[in-house]
């Protein structure tokens, strides 16, 4: 006999988490739905020629590998096994693994069913994905990512729509947030300015640490990039505009600059329509630290609590590139669905939901009230009324603990007293007032929100 | 560059399948939760310690294994490395599986959140699973189960309860079934009354194959168990038996089967109290394979469509056995979601359903009136309404494709005369007919289903 555990890393969630999330998932896959977006699905299995190559050599460390099923190392690569090296020994007794993320996937989905699908192709995709990562406090092996994503077209106005998405759901959850502007060429068109253009990934990658090690921490690091003093000192007077002709009255343009300051404008076109409930700023430190992103970018804070970013996008030139299709532009965002739970628990604002769905049961003392009971329960649940009841007619005291501790809000009393009488006694378990009622009276309390 | 696939027996879901699939999950949930069913979910990953020794031999080859991180050979057993022998290697390479049912998880999540629960403890759970079966038609290695278990209780209600839960959902999917009920123990009883009480499991397991090999071949099987043709005879006409006291007028009575006639007799005073929409019979030829079950077992077939079980459960005398927790008995049953998906699309039951949330696109024809059209959408999806709209002022005709395509069944046409009046051009994609109209028009139709 094995004490039972779950691996590290691994959640079970109990029936209040479950409908908490459920709750965040279906708030979140309802504004989706609101714009236009059509659900897609994948399997957690992906063959490995469709992950490997995409995440980098740290990300492919990070892989979940699905052992090949039978008799595995009937294929095994000799030389490999006798050298004992598990990398060259992989692809021969492995060939699945599971999703790292939902854009993979996604992609090499365009390429599979561009037939099936109308371009541009407006899609959500909420489902988890699997990551080696060491455990630690918020961060786990098996989570869920939240993202929407329109491909096959290069309008702006996607752009502001996304922006209006991140604003419409956490208004919709009550958390109050910022949502951070960018654009790609911008920052580029600054590194350009600085003669630092080759670089450019290097420096976008010292730049997106700057919430983690501070102005102090880029600039040391700036230097090592060969950015003197003087340099770092502009470079933050340029990162720190407010907007963009403060940014141009510092820097003389160029071609990036000018693409990117172009686009932000048509974004804020498209954006100056809408009405945001939340504050949306343009923030020229932002930079996102996947190369992958061509065009604007966007990051979003959670006001009044310490909390990493809970979400995260932008435009990329070319999803499918990888899988051989091109002219596949595209921009996305993502919800940091684990994040966005943690802040709503720290705020309370889960604090409306009830666990139960049903909140009355039945409770009856001897076996001809429990029958009558059970018929009652019945009938309240064929007419769509949820409702429950103990299983068998207990001492009075077991029934009302158990009723008590599962958080039952009424209680309804059937003795031989209330069968002859064809009626009920309805307990409130909050105030602990009670009196008989007759049917009618249950169903007004069940149909009432 | 690898053209993109996917691994055999996984599948993409195309957005109108995921809303089918969708609307069928969420439709099984709904009744779960009326009848007081709380939701849980674990992780897909288990530790191969949970997971061996459940499922037999054949299942256990079914486990879909995961490597270990890292430098997997370096824990790796010599000897068994050296013999290239996988199954000796595999428990030092390997420590984690993926789930391949929803019942060992729940057990091995009661034994570890008893001190959380409730009891009885009611749980539903819809996650799916994976097995590493030969991939077929309707048959694949990632498939959705849907579970609902009560335990802790041995009251009959339950039984009842959960039959009429079949009766419910098939209802609300609108898939005419009958629901067979047995009980395990008048199988042995009748079993014991043929001498053959000490092979009962094989019995049954021959018993449970009669849909497959007819009665000819379950008589042949029988044989060889030593059943002789008059045995043979005499067994059929009480398996055949439509009632209890039909049955009791054949076979001398045993403690099995007053056990299993006591406990039916109580199941039934629970369920006359219901009214059912689809036929519930009992089906004394219904063994159901499993020999887990101890108590009633239940199985639904569909009607008018060709197709296998679409459901089955059944009373088990200790779910927690296996995980060192004894005395939690329970009583639960399954929906075979992937086949009830086959049979709804064969009749024709996902009809009312539309792919799109959306119903209205509005497509506009230079730069003014795509802004037009986009500051009213954005008004629209304020509001709670669903609505989209064609991402640039492209030709009429291109737009005009598009919203077809997709199947959206209006669309708003805006132009320099829509804009300069302050209305819009809406057009029934049905019927073809177009008129101005002004927002509240296209308000009504939004907001009515």
């Amino acid at each position: 006999m094995v004490k039972p555990s779950i691996p590290k890393g691994t959640r079970d969630f109990l029936p209040d988490e479950v409908n908490k999330r459920k709750f965040l998932f279906q708030t979140i896959e309802d504004v989706f739905r609101r714009y236009g977006y059509l659900p897609i699905e994948t399997a957690a299995m992906e063959n490995l020629s469709t992950l490997t190559g995409k995440y980098g050599d740290e990300g492919e460390k990070l892989l979940f590998k699905i052992l090949n099923n039978g008799d595995y190392l009937a294929k095994a690569d000799e030389k490999a096994l006798r050298d004992r090296d598990s990398s060259r020994l992989l692809p021969t007794i492995s060939k699945r693994g599971l999703r790292y993320d939902l854009t993979v996937p996604f992609a090499r989905y365009v390429v599979m069913h561009q037939n099936d699908l109308q371009f541009p192709f407006k899609r959500f995709q909420i489902q988890p994905v699997w990551r080696a990562d060491r455990p630690q406090k918020g961060r786990y092996q098996e989570f869920y990512q939240c993202d929407v994503d329109v491909v096959g077209s290069e309008s702006l106005m996607y752009e502001a729509e996304l922006v209006k998405i991140y604003d419409d759901v956490f208004t919709a959850l009550g958390v109050e947030v910022i949502i951070k502007v960018n654009h790609r060429r911008v920052l580029m068109g600054i590194a350009r300015a600085f003669g630092q253009l080759e670089q450019f990934n290097t420096f976008a990658a010292i730049i997106d640490k700057l919430d983690k090690i501070g102005e102090d921490g880029v600039k040391k690091e700036l230097g090592h990039m060969g950015f003197s003093d003087e340099d770092c000192t502009r470079l933050f007077q340029c990162l720190n505009c407010p907007d963009i002709s403060s940014l141009l009255a510092l820097v003389d343009t160029n071609e990036d600059l000018d693409r990117g300051v172009e686009e932000l404008r048509t974004f804020y076109e498209f954006f100056d329509l809408l009405d945001c409930n939340n504050e949306v700023v343009l923030d020229l430190t932002l930079a996102r630290g996947l190369g992958y992103y061509t065009g604007c970018i966007f990051e979003v804070k959670a006001k009044n609590v310490e909390m990493g970013s809970i979400g995260g996008g932008g435009r990329y030139s070319n999803l499918t590139e990888s899988f051989g299709l091109s002219n596949m532009p595209g921009v996305g965002i993502s919800f940091g669905a684990e994040r966005i739970f943690d802040v709503m628990e720290s705020l309370g604002l889960f604090k409306d939901l009830h666990g139960l769905y049903v909140k009355i049961i039945f409770l009856a003392f001897d076996k001809d009230s429990h029958q009558y009971a059970f018929r009652h329960v019945s009938k309240l649940r064929s007419e769509g009324y949820a409702a429950d009841m103990y299983p068998e007619p207990a001492k009075f005291k077991k029934q009302m603990k158990y009723a008590s501790a599962q958080g039952y809000r009424y209680v309804v009393i059937v003795g031989s007293n209330e069968l002859s009488a064809g009626k009920f006694t309805l307990r409130n378990m909050l105030s602990g007032e009670q009196h008989m009622c007759d049917l009618e009276e249950i169903v007004e309390i069940l149909a009432s929100k």
